[in-house]
């Protein structure tokens, strides 16, 4: 019997994990592999890019967690260059572009995996692709960012010329490569389209990265759209325009969000969703397709807490999904129930942390709720290091239900979110949390952890609702 | 109508949580509250005392979250210095002694609240009350070894005289004392009676506590059973002394464990458990008394886990019972539905937790399980400040329900447990926990984070055992 052929497009986080699942089940004599992927690198931590670029990871090799060689030496025949530039369904066939030989060639495939991941939103405007603006998704992108800052460096006068950078988008990645570039020396000023920073966050605690930032020597400009790059004469970026106001920059970093990249798979009919990601079942299977198989930044997910998709793109999902596709396309056996929305980044030493519905993801799906915010310390008030936590809790109202933690804060913010992730998962009323066991000890959490105190608030707030 | 008479026995976190709430909910019209404590403090942050000894927290004060003076502006009568010598249930009444002036009263009661603590474990060996040896378990206690600790810095020779301290029992209380006397200057030796440091892990676990304690230059004896303290001509501590050796000591700290106190309610017959705690039910009513609550270190608790009772000491807890107390004594509604058995500590940076069932948990009450053990690290191995953290998790046979887990690590390993005592709460599975939605982002966790790996393991040991 002929070995099985299965293909997988895109080399990164879900792509690779999903091959290297299969091939843990199954040897080359049963299942032969062949990945595709366009760019340089393999497995490599996209997450770990702002700080490379920062300066805390020293080597960009660093980010790798696994080679082509390695990939190669597990028997996947992986081609490097090489993009999937059409799927044939019916025919079972991939035809794949060598990119730097020009030579197209078709690839037969019994099963396939999608994992073209996602590519970041550059809106169509004047002098977006100048020298000197850059998106920070991959490896490249980094690459290309370190060598301009290098670049801006050497040409550094007295007074701010050559250090002044302009990053526009205040999400995870904005709020990540404002301290790369801080770190770096530049001057940074955070162009921010939303109400405030951290629009993953209510605007009440937006507001607290902001002053946050504020405190960091970050200029943050909330409201800012951008209308255009503007450029000198030697072509390269010497400004950010808003409608408003000029903001000179050495080094524009993009920092906007991504979109699934799902060119390939919407030009043969494949059903996306919403958010324009691939829509998968349980097993991460492409609906209505049993051997197509979709994973990563490509895909959307179900969001356990609002009941309905979402277009997540991070790294800890890829690997989830990839590991999962890997064990059903290997004979093995694997679901992705879905998320419910955990996220957690840092800017210098603040801590932000989410789970959950915000207060408009809630109402956009008709829940009614009440919050309850509270200030704490990560560690007891006594204790040498405590800093201010601040905790906002959503519950359901009636229900009592847990719909959402948002923290704030210094050490040990962000994974405290983990103890909301978890009780949103198993469906805990916020008056079930209250009586959680979490550990303490002063130099971790005073007697009352924060997650307790904001429910217990919360509580407190739905007697008063009227409910509970 | 007169007003209600409350008598709470015991000023410390359960107790005074319980009038402090039962006052929130009811004015001094209504209620009358008398509290009797029988040492020189309130409301204190017994967990603390490490901290204060080892020099991290300056002063005393900093232990007490409320002086008697701030519970008597909100209206309670709170008696110092006196001690509770007896309960007449019939007759609803306590009798006092005064332990300054000698004086004894009777106090009416309508309820009454039993806050009596714990008192620590001090075997009767010879020696045991010379001076230089020290309990840890009250801030008066903590007095007493500081000042032990300055009158031997006083005695300071060259070489080691005067500045070796033996720490009995390897516990949370014996290793955050370990740290402390460190963090004095003292040369410390441990001397453990059981396997392995920390018993209340796995000893495979507490292995590497005892590796690592070697690291920080700490000596650990493990097997050693003391025998007695021997004193010098002066009566004054000399050394520790076990079946095999005599270990020289300036200073002994006692970290023994402690017992519920529970002489005042097992004289009038109030029930105890197979662990010598009162036992209540699940709104912290004394079983078959109506108008009698107890909370805190002097009742046992239902381990929702074992599904069975168990004595813990620990300040978490007893806020937790005084807050539920006093709301029912208050008109209110509360319940303590149980513990998972949640606990963290530390040895400088090493991190040491623990949740759920060890293996001879699980065995004692007829659990068939299987464990799985893994390394890994608290960031993303590349994020500088990735330091090991070894997790160990188990699973019941067939069900493959979370049984429990135990961290020993570095930065973050600690507060990662709360992930899995919410789990156990929520009676998951180990094959749920590798789907769930934690925080990831590279300064906080790897992309897998240890407990999803650790989770995965034990999905494998499972299968591998015939189930799951």
């Amino acid at each position: 019997m002929a070995a099985e052929r299965l293909v997988v497009i895109g080399g990164d986080a879900a792509g690779m994990s999903a091959a290297s699942q299969a091939r843990r089940l199954k040897g080359p004599a049963e299942l032969g592999i062949t990945a595709f992927e366009r760019g340089h690198f393999t497995s490599y931590s996209a997450c770990g890019i702002p700080y490379w670029v920062g300066g805390d990871v020293a080597e960009r090799d660093e980010l790798i967690a696994r080679t082509p060689e390695e990939h190669r030496a597990r028997a996947i025949d992986l081609r490097m260059r090489t993009e999937v530039t059409e799927i044939d369904v019916a025919g079972q066939r991939v035809r794949a572009l060598d990119r730097d030989s020009g030579e197209t060639s078709w690839t037969g495939f019994d099963k396939l995996v999608i994992a073209t991941g996602a590519r970041p939103v550059r809106p169509a405007l004047p002098g977006m692709d100048a020298p000197g603006v850059h998106g920070v998704q991959t490896l490249d992108d980094g690459q290309a960012l370190l060598d301009s800052l290098n670049r801006a460096g050497a040409f550094r006068a007295e007074g701010p010329e050559g250090r002044r950078a302009v990053v526009v988008g205040a999400g995870y990645i904005g709020v990540e490569m404002a301290e790369a570039m801080l770190k770096r020396g530049f001057e940074v000023t955070v162009l921010n389209r939303g109400e405030q920073p951290m629009a993953t966050l209510d605007p009440d605690m937006g507001r607290l990265v902001h002053d946050a930032m504020d405190g960091l020597g970050i200029t943050t400009v909330n409201g800012a759209a951008v209308t255009a790059i503007r450029t000198g004469p030697d072509g390269r970026v010497r400004a950010v325009e808003t409608a408003d106001a000029s903001y000179p920059a050495d080094v524009v970093v993009l920092g906007i969000g991504v979109e699934p990249e799902t060119t390939l798979a919407r030009a043969v009919g494949l059903p996306v969703g919403p958010h324009g990601g691939l829509l998968t079942d349980l097993s991460m299977r492409v609906v209505g397709h049993d051997n197509i198989w979709a994973g990563g930044d490509c895909v959307e997910v179900l969001d356990l807490v609002a009941g309905r998709t979402r277009h997540i793109a991070l790294g800890t999902h890829a690997n989830k999904h990839g590991q999962i596709i890997g064990s059903n396309v290997g004979g093995g056996y694997g679901t992705f129930p879905g998320v419910v929305g955990t996220a957690v980044s840092k800017v210098c030493d603040l801590e932000i942390a989410r789970t959950g519905l915000r207060e408009k993801d809630a109402r956009a799906v008709g829940l009614r709720f009440v919050t309850a915010t509270i200030e704490s310390t990560g560690r007891a008030g006594y204790y040498p290091g405590a800093r201010p936590m601040t905790v906002k809790m959503l519950a359901e109202f009636r229900t009592g239900r847990l719909l959402g933690v948002q923290i704030v804060g210094r050490d040990g913010a962000a994974k405290r979110v983990d103890v909301a992730a978890v009780a949103l998962t198993a469906g805990m009323t916020v008056e079930q949390m209250t009586a959680l066991d979490l550990g303490y000890a002063p130099p971790f959490s005073p007697v009352w952890d924060p997650v307790l105190v904001a429910a217990r608030k919360t509580v407190t707030a739905l007697r008063r609702a009227g409910t509970a």
